[in-house]
Formats: structure tokens, C-alpha cells, sequence
């Protein structure tokens, strides 16, 4: 079992970048960065380029109700629950080649250690492409691992439409053709995966400011998005008198301070962004009648969310400069943690190249969070420069990205090993 | 000499608010309000109004290059410069029926008065309507006083356009054929008067909250305007830490905080307003890369706008929450202090009716302010209903009205009397 438990090893750098070169073409813009919608020509080219790469392997292809696609490698014992390793090959509109088809190409690459390895294994190792995470197109996104994980009904998924009018039902049923001519095998339902493990860029600073290859993900934070709003009265800016104003940006501007002290007595895990703001008249001699800005607030743990929740509420209950104020919440999701068995196995793998590799909590959304409700989950970060995602600036070093991935095969190969 | 000094008595109420009415009609907005912009057909026939409303009282009439129109009641002394009341016609795009017409129609009913007084003076009286105060179809406004004045040639003027794209000279051109079809004398040059006196609404809720129908204005308080932006860079809302950020709004936050703590040190006479603010991206889940956002400053004190504006400069100059600012003067208008004996006699004649009556300084712009430079000037204001102006709202109390404009005419009449 010697050769499963250092299966990073044997992992071949050379033919794992050259995959990432390869994917970065099916959409790519020009000079650089990437186009891959979801279920649009290039998300349908790259799954079958994915699949083609897995039957080099020896490996049986599936495709399931959603166009999630599946490369199966099989284990000495077929009825044992397979262990999941994947991402996603869709992209944002004007993104980089690395987000989602790291942890993809990652799982490949895992795939091949074990077949060019002739590595013997009981369970069945499965690498999965999740089918429109990011949901640029199709809003919301990881709509393939959210119902897979069974946390979203398939007929709200299939109703959303894209900017032109096209649904999704529509957009899918032509993916499925295609898989289908592609002789794919259709498995339509979910399964329940042994584990799953999921390799992503850090989209965040931190491990690039660290100097570290890599590092083991104990979960997902939560997060609450608010709308607020301040009512007071418009009035001559020149003929008011502070006293008699009712300023709706002076009320969002003390509501604001007293949210930003409210936030910094829990510490440095907390996020809080105001991303959007805007004043009605807007008109630079003009008192504002309304302020309304948005609220991004994330933390890993649902305590301080609640916490911050009941005094961002009663805040808002009250005057601020003689305006009303009203605090709605537009989005909420809990925070996940992961298995705290599957984190240590990645930290340990981790820890094998990178001593001083941290443990973080993730800032973004993954598939993993849908996952960690039907599986043990956990994930791996690497870092990205300047921590831009989303943007054809996104980059990785060659270096960190193969260091990541042996520490993704290690942690493979110590589940499989058991 | 006492029929002059006590001509307030002689001001007949009801012909005056039977004029306010009949002039209220011409541009009359649906249910309530006005529409008359420079120089449309609306202002043109509320003109030739005025010149019929004064030949009935005796006057010569007569107008002038930029279409300021002035009702001429001869002194004894036909030689010596003639003392000048008056206002303005023209209103806002969705206006109330007082702001400037109040002004020009008591300079009516006190022509009225010493007419059917028969008082003689010899020093000639004049009332005036000047041309585009409100700058709401023709940027800036005020043209014909400021022209009037000295204080802005003809050929910038005449240069300007309306959203349709008509040049201010050809609109002149019409008015001014209208004005002689009507037989109106032209009078083309600028003349020095004597004084000039204004009566205007508040445009602020003073005299109303303290329960008084008019007082004495000392002057009108300069303005600065800023645009200030904050450039920070954009980043993932989840993935950031605070550490990390360089988040253009909490930037601004905290420079207002500071531009506010200095505003605060200079009491109460200082208006300081945020009317416009904008975000880029301006998305939930991203920390802002830009802020901008106006100022709105005014005070009565020169030294005190210069104090503020160095102080600006100097907090604009430091990083705020790892932001670079930027501030920029996009408009500058210096106080001006009204002559303190004209004040004073208007002072002396308000509190004949309102002893409580205070000194304000003006927050709004009037036609005064050019005039300042040319004459001895002083203004009344008059409570409007909730400080409302600009606006079909916008509303006086007739009792009120009466008294301003017998406190206007005992200045006429000491004026006069001298």
C-alpha cells in the first residue's frame, strides 16, 4: 500500500500542465483569459475532450440528469461507494483558465497515477466535472453538485434562463445529445460518494502573501447579504440648516459606523463589504430624500452570524440623523464544515511539501458546500497572484500547481488505502 | 416726507395678491404648480403682463439687451439714478408661483402705492424683471442681472443652448421683437442704480419655524463645490481579509469622517451636503475599486470657505484605508456681504411688523448677489411652507406676504424720503 499512500509521487507534472494548456484553449479569449458558459459549445467540447482523456486512462464514462460528467476508474470491489474527486470546466463570462478546471485536470492527473502506476485499489475512484458553477449564465450557479447533493429540485434548476431567453432545460437537452452521440453512458441519479475532495485556487491573498504551495480547507463560511435603506427628506443644501435636515447619506453614514463597530468586535474572521450604494435625487446641491446600500457579510462561523444579524436588525431600528432606516435580507447561506477527518488527512498530505501551510476557511462558494451535506468533504487551496479570480489576470505558478496536486493524490491514496 | 417713510400702510393687499393670482396663471401646471421657462412663450407674455400692470400705474416702460425689462415711475429729478427693485419671472421646470415673482410684483405694488398715493420723490423708482435667474432652460442662470451687473459678457451669454438644442441669443431675439411689438422702449446699456432691493422666499424653513412673515438678509453665502474620488481595488468580497483590503468605500467613510470633524469646527452657520455618491463596480460580493462622491459646502465668511478649503486639500491628501483621494474644485462662488446701511433700514422697516424678526444670511443664489457688486443692495425673505421651493408644493401664506411687502415699501419709502 506503500505506492497508494505517496501516489503524489507519481504524479507526471509535465502531463498535467500540458492538460491545463489544452483546456485553455476550448474558449479562450483573445490575447488570454477564457469564455466557457455553461453548457454552451465550449463547456460541451470540453466535457467530451474530458471524457476522450479519461477512456485513455481506462476509464468508463457516465453522464448523469443534470450533464454532471463522471470518469470511473474501477476498484477491486465495483459495489464499494466510489471516492469523488472534482470541480467544474465552466467559466465566467471574461475569467482565467484556471478556476474549476484545476481541480478537474487536478483529479485527471490522479487518474493517471493510478493507471500508468498499475495501482490496485478495493473502492472506485470517480473524477467528476459539475455541470454550471458558476452560474453566470444560468443564475444560480452549482446547479450539478446542488442537485446531486439533493439540495435543489432539478425543475427549479431546469426553468432559469439565460440573457437571450434560453432555457436551461433547452441548453442541457442539447449537452445530453451530444454526450449521448459521444457514446457516453447516461447513469441519470445521484449516487452517494465514499468522499469527496475538491483542489481550487484560494481566489484570496493569503497563501500567496504565506508563500505556500498549498493548504487543507476546513470549510466554507457563511454568508448574509442585506439591502438598507434610509428615508429622510430632500431639501436646499445651501438653505438647510444642519437642524433641520433630515439627510438620508449623514443617517447611512451613522448607521454604517456604528454596523462597522458592531462587526469589529468578533474578530478578524469576519467580512463585511458595502459593494453597492446609491443616493436619490443624487444631485450635488440637493439634500438626500434616500440612501440604500447592499451588505456582503460572511463569517466561517452561524453563532456570529446570527449574532450579527439580531444587532445589524435592531441597529437598524433605530433614528440616524432623523432618517428611518430598513434592513432587508436578500440572500443567506449557513456555513459548512467540513469532515474533520477528511481535513486532517489533507493536512497531513499537505504538510509533507509545506510545513507552514495554515488551514483556511474558504471565502467563496465551491461545489463542495452542496457536497459536504451528502458526503465527507473537504477541500485543498492553492494560491493565485494578487488573489484575482475571475478575470483574465487569473494566474498560477506551475510550481505550486504540482505540489497541490500531489498533496490532492496523497490525500487520495491515504482513502484508499484504508 | 411721512407718507414715504410710512408707505407700507398704503400697499393695498388684495390688488397685490390678485396680481400674485393672475400672474400664477400664466404657465400654469395641472393641479397646481408653474412652467415658465426663459424666455419661452410662457415668460415672454408674463412679461408684456408686467409692462400693461405698470403703464396702468404710469410708468414708462423699457427693456434692455438681454431682455430684462424694468417699469420706470419718474422722480422729480429725472438725473438722479434711480432706485431699483425686482426679482425675476422665469421659473423652475415644475416650480411654485413665488419664487421670484414675489419679488417682482411687491416692486409692483409699491409703484401702485405712491401712484395712487400720488407721493412725490425725487428720485425715480424702477422695477425690474431680470432675464433667466432660474438657469434651468439656459446654464448658469442669472444672466441678466449678472450681465447687468458687470459680472458676465453678453457673448457667453448668448451662447448657451436649451436641451433642444436653441441657442440663447435666437430666443433673446424673439422676446426682444415681442417686447417691441408691444412697444416697449429698448434701453440697451447697463445703468448704475441708486439701490436695488430684492424680496424673496426663504427657500429654508427659519422664519417659519420661529413664527416670523419676513426679516432682513445681510448677504449670501459662498459655495464650494468638490468632486472627491477614492481608488482603492477591487477584490472578492468572501476571499479578502480586512488586512488585504484596499476597499474604495470604507475609504470615503472614513474621509468624511474627517472632512465632517473639521466642517464641525466652524459652528453652525456652515452647510455641508454629500448629494451625489457612486460605487464601480458597484456589485454585492465585490469591495468597491472606485468611490466618488460630491461636497456641497457654503458660508457666509470668505476666510472661513478659504480655511476649509486648505483643510480639505490637506485631508485629501493622505491614504484612507490604503485609498489614494482625489479632490476637485468644480465650482467656486465667493460670499457677499449686503451694504450694511441699506440693511439696516430694511431691518428697521421689518421690525415695524415682526420685532422678533432675525438677520439671515441667504443659502440660496438670487439675483442680489450680482447686483452687489454694482450698488448698494439688500434683500427680505418671507417664510415659504416647510422650506419648500422649486417645486409645485412650494406655498405662502398671503398674510405673510402682506407684511413683506409693506416692510419693502417703508424701505422704499425711507430710501426715498432721504
Amino acid at each position: 500500500m506503500n505506492e497508494l499512500t505517496s501516489l503524489g509521487a507519481s504524479i507526471d507534472g509535465q502531463r498535467f500542465w500540458d492538460d491545463m494548456l489544452d483546456q485553455a484553449r476550448i474558449g479562450a479569449l483573445s490575447p488570454r483569459g477564457l469564455r466557457r458558459l455553461a453548457l454552451d459549445d465550449n463547456d460541451n467540447q470540453a466535457r467530451c475532450w474530458l471524457v476522450d482523456r479519461g477512456r485513455a486512462l481506462g476509464c468508463e464514462t457516465y453522464y448523469d440528469a443534470l450533464g454532471n460528467v463522471f470518469l470511473r476508474r474501477e476498484g477491486e470491489d465495483p459495489s464499494l461507494a466510489p471516492l469523488l474527486i472534482g470541480s467544474h470546466l465552466d467559466s465566467q463570462p471574461s475569467a482565467g483558465c484556471y478556476d474549476g478546471t484545476l481541480g478537474v485536470l487536478a483529479g485527471l492527473a490522479v487518474l493517471r497515477a493510478l493507471h500508468e502506476g498499475d495501482i490496485r485499489h478495493r473502492r472506485p475512484v470517480e473524477v467528476v466535472s459539475w455541470t454550471n458553477e458558476e452560474g453566470a449564465r444560468f443564475a444560480p450557479g452549482a446547479s450539478g453538485s446542488a442537485w446531486f447533493a439533493g439540495q435543489r429540485d432539478a425543475a427549479e434548476i431546469l426553468d432559469a434562463t439565460d440573457d437571450d431567453g434560453v432555457r436551461f432545460a433547452d441548453a442541457l437537452a442539447d449537452c445530453l445529445a451530444r454526450l449521448d452521440a459521444h457514446t457516453v453512458s447516461y447513469r441519470p441519479e445521484p449516487f452517494t460518494p465514499h468522499a469527496f475532495l475538491e483542489l481550487h485556487i484560494e481566489q484570496g491573498p493569503v497563501l500567496e502573501s504565506m508563500g505556500v504551495p498549498a493548504c487543507a480547507v476546513t470549510g466554507i463560511q457563511g454568508v448574509n447579504w442585506y439591502s438598507v435603506t434610509l428615508l429622510g427628506q430632500a431639501n436646499h443644501a445651501g438653505t438647510t440648516p444642519e437642524s433641520a435636515r433630515r439627510d438620508a447619506f449623514t443617517g447611512a453614514h451613522a448607521l454604517i459606523s456604528a454596523l462597522r463597530e458592531a462587526v469589529a468586535e468578533h474578530g478578524e474572521a469576519v467580512r463585511f463589504t458595502i459593494g453597492k450604494f446609491a443616493l436619490e435625487p443624487n444631485a450635488t446641491n440637493t439634500i438626500p430624500q434616500q440612501a440604500t446600500f447592499s451588505i456582503d457579510l460572511r463569517h466561517p462561523s452561524a453563532a456570529v452570524l446570527a449574532a450579527l444579524d439580531e444587532r445589524f436588525q435592531r441597529l437598524a431600528s433605530e433614528t440616524w440623523s432623523g432618517c428611518s432606516a430598513e434592513l432587508s435580507t436578500s440572500s443567506r447561506v449557513a456555513p459548512v464544515d467540513f469532515d474533520d477527518d477528511l481535513v486532517e488527512i489533507v493536512d497531513t498530505s499537505v504538510k509533507r511539501y509545506a510545513p507552514t501551510a495554515p488551514q483556511l476557511v474558504s471565502g467563496a462558494f465551491h461545489d463542495a458546500i452542496h457536497l459536504a451535506h451528502r458526503c465527507p468533504t473537504a477541500m485543498l487551496f492553492m494560491p493565485c497572484r494578487d488573489g484575482i479570480s475571475h478575470h483574465p489576470d487569473e494566474h498560477i505558478e506551475r510550481a505550486d500547481a504540482e505540489i497541490a496536486v500531489r498533496a490532492l493524490a496523497d490525500s487520495v491514496g491515504t482513502l484508499l488505502a484504508r
